[in-house]
């Protein structure tokens, strides 16, 4: 467990409320195992981060690229997704602030992502709060906008599984062929492992709760294994 | 034809650039039937507006309640959604600013209530642009939030088919019954009229694209009747 203080030097914010800033850290797990701890869980500053950060990604949209609306919205989408964001938080050595229950510390796969991707948006809320609006649009130039160069040259924008088809069709001739591996877990909970393969050869798996996620994250992987 | 002006009146906003203010009326439509116009249709606009309004609602919501955020969520639904926009834009004669083509223009039912609503967002954008944050915080605050109080007691938030029925059940101990009086288009665009019912009598109707939206409106067209 890191002191928050590293935190606020490596962004460079020194917050005036200590407690939001630590607040943004306290997952809902946490509380339920620790009942004698009084501060509330991040949700609520993750509904107020989110809506910060989504008008400043789309203002920094509109005042910059004169796109139809649904381009700006899917490039806006590739970088706000959980994906982005826990990339985003992992940077900033999120994982070392988090407040867990045991169970959650445990698992360090995709629920993770999904926590810290959460933190990311609740640490946003915390700096709209404590200290205003052009701190939280520095915060996001610098750690979230930083990454729209690469959202547009590697087109994060367009669903990983066209991207990972052209490259196919176009430098090897063929078109990629998913298949389930593995099918499992109750029915309000499935778990799907999916491979692609190009012709025979398996090129990359990718898992989640429906084929269609789990798919796309294989076409993803893939496209991290070819260097496409 | 109203003159913009009129509408700066009324909301006692100045704008500083018309053009932006003009903007904000010109649908999609109107461009296609007028290629000598020059003004870009108002979906860009609208973009950015929809994210002003979405953190100023959520904001208010959260600094004024300690509800956690699934309630907020709903009730920001509530404040955001057409329906709410476009009584916001109607109470503002958004009508006699829209530029629109004659086909548009002839159709006064669902779909100009979507014009409308989305008119109301372009004008947030442009106000935002215009005149900066808090100016478009004011106007929210007076005819967005001015709502809160009606989405509350009238729970607007909720799905006005269970609030229905939980009057019917507490006020007539019956149980609404829907049915689908009329279902034309093709396919890809539906059209369904749906009646819903208290014992034999039928109360109210609703339409909608699917039978869901159409049961929703007649739900909500219940209430009212019924004065509920």
């Amino acid at each position: 467990m890191q002191e928050l203080s590293s935190l606020e030097q490596s962004v460079g914010i020194e917050f005036n409320n200590k407690d939001l800033l630590q607040q943004a850290f306290v997952h809902r797990s946490y509380i339920n195992e620790h009942p004698e701890f009084t501060m509330p869980h991040n949700e609520r500053l993750e509904f107020l981060g989110d809506a910060v950060l989504e008008l400043i990604v789309t203002e920094y949209l509109y005042r910059n690229h004169e796109n139809p609306e649904g381009e700006l919205t899917s490039w806006r989408a590739a970088l706000v997704n959980s994906k982005m964001l826990a990339r985003v938080g992992e940077g900033l050595n999120f994982n070392d602030y988090l407040l867990l229950s045991r169970g959650e510390a445990q698992d360090k796969g995709r629920a993770r992502q999904f926590i810290i991707a959460d933190a990311v948006e609740a640490f946003i809320g915390s700096v709209y709060l404590d200290q205003g609006f052009e701190v939280a649009k520095n915060f996001i130039d610098a750690y979230v906008l930083n990454h729209f160069n690469e959202v547009m040259e590697k087109k994060l924008y367009e669903d990983p599984k066209s991207v990972f088809q052209e490259h196919a069709q176009e430098r090897q001739g063929t078109t990629p062929r998913y298949e389930v591996l593995e099918e499992s877990g109750p029915d309000h909970s499935k778990h799907f492992r999916v491979g692609v393969y190009l012709e025979n050869e398996l090129i990359a798996e990718g898992e989640g709760a429906s084929k269609q996620d789990a798919q796309e994250e294989a076409a993803h992987n893939a496209l991290a294994k070819k260097g496409w």
